[in-house]
């Protein structure tokens, strides 16, 4: 044996000596547990790939919804760069995902008004259907919700375009409260108009701002309803409507040029390590893969997919072996059908497998703030308490643990007694980006990213650790 | 008196009610508290003036170096906006400051390398004397400090141009600390080399990104050391010089033309509402007023400047009545003189003003963290521990109360007994702005800028109502 391979031997073996020593006790040791959470975070800001993996996913393959060919270069990707970790396997999981596509860019256009004919920015609704080559023109009646609409009644709303109004309340700190008070105008405004003979719909965008930039997002046509139209349009563009309104009676002309189309061929891609004392035992963390067509899915959700890849690339480079099997998993859909969680939570189900604990990345790569909690009552109930004990040691990362919602893909797991995490990052500027145009890598910080990502390798490491029993 | 005055006075009544309420009992309420610190974060976010404030700041006046024309519209602009404000008083308060100019943009250029010549993205720093039209032309040391200076000595110094190349450590959370550990380089680095003879110094940016984009910054010339010329490059160009400088010998041509011009006659600008209680005891909320000469001075300090602005006026607009005198200060010249912050603490010694505390918003318009303390021991010891009773009320809005920095315009306070602190916004994006091109209105986002007032208004209003005694 030659001098210099004995030396990267006895080197190796160093390397390896801090990780060694973490598992020679059984109590929790906070020192220890200080160092490693340190070194994940040294390493995470000096050598991980999630910015440059970012990089690729946004500018090298762009906008990937579901069931386009750009979604297929991303699971090819993610694959590859999966594989290329020396994980202990890596494999496509199938799912069939609707294949929507919005076609020619939407006219949105005032026709009739004080101001006379002003053009709008605005974005068809995802899943919604088109209004053929001749578009829609009719009467604008705008509501501030879903219950003015039962109140106008057909009389009122036959014929017309229904315009929804209410804005985000900005007074929520965190915006995803706002958001969640505002979604339900786009998710199921365009049904509930449509049961009253609304002919088409516009919807303020859902933001955070006041400004040009368009929201898209996924709609909810109803079963047994017509299917209408419906586009959101920019904030700035909903105040000027709603200006123009009080003035005078306000007609605006829909061609929007969407369809949807036959359900495609996908999948989820998943790579893992497995645990070394209880492999049944399973740690998933993930976000997902697809993104709208607009932008470049940046911050939703290729900031939450490069962080989770590099989770097990950290443990990888840390040398960190660990007990349990962690999972890294790259969700198809979640933006217009959530078919790749279902048919995750589905094989979950159907094999027989045991979920700890999933965390998911969809909120941003933004600056970390730390993690909220969820799972069924009895299991949370159980698990909460002895995740909050972990705060000393994340404290000094500004991460704390509360109590709130896990993530969408992974809400098929909680049925199956898996204590859900959602990574959160800070809120604020989350909805002037989301599924808009501006969602570009430029948008995302390097740093905020990479801090993330070790927030989540931190967690992970203690899960994995101690467990939750 | 008309139906309709009547109503109004009556509403005005009203709206006065939540405030008196406030003051109808002398132990501390933390639900009063609670409410009364809700209410600031609705009115910051939905009625506060800053934003639009700083658009006019950075767009209409932009970049304002002390002594320049900008900076003096900046008074004015400042003093108008506090005069429409309602307040006790408003003034300004003179001081002389230097008049340091950059003059037709610097050359910074490799001339001999492995690749040839190459021109490198770079800004004199500020203060620094200019290499006359000529230039100056020298091959590069590069060092990674202050004390490879002294090692290296005359005889590999003399004649040369000092490269300082130690970057930011990207392991530190707290960005400010990793600018802490580098920025000596340009602080004093210049006088280090020109005392063993050097004839032009390069440092490499103070950034935490690794881009084109130079940082400039102040230096400063020891007294009886010759003065030679100093300019910031780009981390990315200092990345390519560092590797050229392995293959051979590099040299570097730097023609900068800035020079120091007689010092000007400028203002700090000041606005207060005056105590009901203690009148005499003062608490001061400031950032300072100007900025280096590229960019806007957006993050810095515009953003310290109309936050502490708004704190007033949110006060005015909840019709709070403070006991304790709250005024606000924008220093002048804190970039390269601190004269403004002299100034005022010169003269607060003076006139034997007592400052029960001293809060400045220096560290950029980004989503708030909380706060730093910092005062004379004694001062500190008594102190602090109070201000930390109040992290229950503050914690809703992800705001803490840590020992730390203050800030450099309040800092003659200190020796005042006066309790400093520093409000502090997230770091992690601040360094890829600071003393840059890119610090302009579009890098803050409204929310976080508005949170920040939200924030220190609500100390403001904890320390008012409580005092520290």
């Amino acid at each position: 044996m030659k001098k210099r391979v004995l030396l990267r031997i006895i080197s190796l073996f160093l390397s390896v000596l801090p990780t060694v020593s973490l598992f020679s006790q059984t109590k929790p040791d906070i020192d220890e547990d200080a160092l490693f959470i340190r070194q994940i975070h040294d390493v995470a800001l000096t050598q991980s790939n999630c910015y440059p993996w970012l990089h690729f996913l946004t500018k090298k393959i762009g906008a990937r919804l579901a069931g386009s060919p750009q979604a297929a270069a991303a699971v090819e990707y993610t694959r590859q760069m999966l594989d290329s970790l020396g994980l202990d396997s890596v494999w496509l999981q199938p799912c069939t995902v609707p294949h929507w596509v919005r076609g020619e860019k939407e006219i949105v256009r005032i026709t009739q008004s004080d101001m006379g004919s002003v053009e709008l920015h605005a974005l068809a609704l995802g899943n919604s259907i088109g209004t053929g080559e001749a578009g829609i023109s009719a009467e604008v009646v705008r509501v501030m919700g879903l219950d003015e609409i039962e109140k106008l009644g057909e009389a009122k709303i036959k014929g017309k375009i229904i315009f929804f109004d209410r804005p985000f309340d900005a007074t929520k700190i965190n915006t995803f409260e706002a958001y969640g008070g505002a979604v339900d105008q786009r998710g199921n405004g365009p049904s509930e108009a449509a049961k009253y003979g609304a002919v088409g719909v516009l919807v303020r965008s859902m933001a955070s701002g006041i400004n040009d930039v368009p929201h898209t997002g996924g709609l909810i046509y109803r079963e047994g309803l017509p299917q209408i139209p419906a586009c959101a349009i920019s904030t700035n563009d909903a105040e000027l409507l709603g200006r123009l309104m009080k003035k005078s009676q306000v007609k605006v002309f829909i061609r929007t040029n969407c369809e949807m189309l036959a359900d495609q061929h996908s999948y989820n891609v998943i790579g893992e390590i497995r645990g070394s004392e209880h492999p049944n035992e399973i740690i998933v963390v993930g976000g997902h893969l697809d993104s709208w067509d607009v932008g470049e899915g940046a911050h939703d959700d290729g900031a939450g997919c490069v962080q989770s890849m590099d989770v097990l690339q950290l443990f990888k480079r840390l040398n960190y072996k660990p007990k349990h099997t962690i999972r890294c998993v790259l969700f198809m859909n979640e933006e217009n059908g959530l078919r790749g969680g279902t048919a995750y939570g589905d094989e979950a189900k159907r094999k027989g497998e045991y979920h700890l604990v999933a965390i998911e990345s969809d909120r941003g790569g933004f600056v970390p703030r730390g993690f909220t909690v969820d799972g069924e009552t009895a299991i949370f109930a159980d698990k909460f308490p002895k995740m909050q004990a972990w705060s000393n040691v994340l404290e000094p990362y500004n991460l704390t643990i509360k109590k709130g919602g896990g993530g969408a893909d992974i809400s098929p797991l909680k049925k199956q007694n898996t204590l859900l995490i959602g990574y959160e990052p800070d809120s604020q500027r989350y909805f002037e980006y989301h599924h808009t145009a501006a969602d570009v890598f430029e948008a995302v910080n390097k740093r905020e990213l990479e801090l993330g990502t070790a927030a989540m390798t931190s967690l992970i490491f203690l899960l994995d650790k101690y467990g939750l029993n």
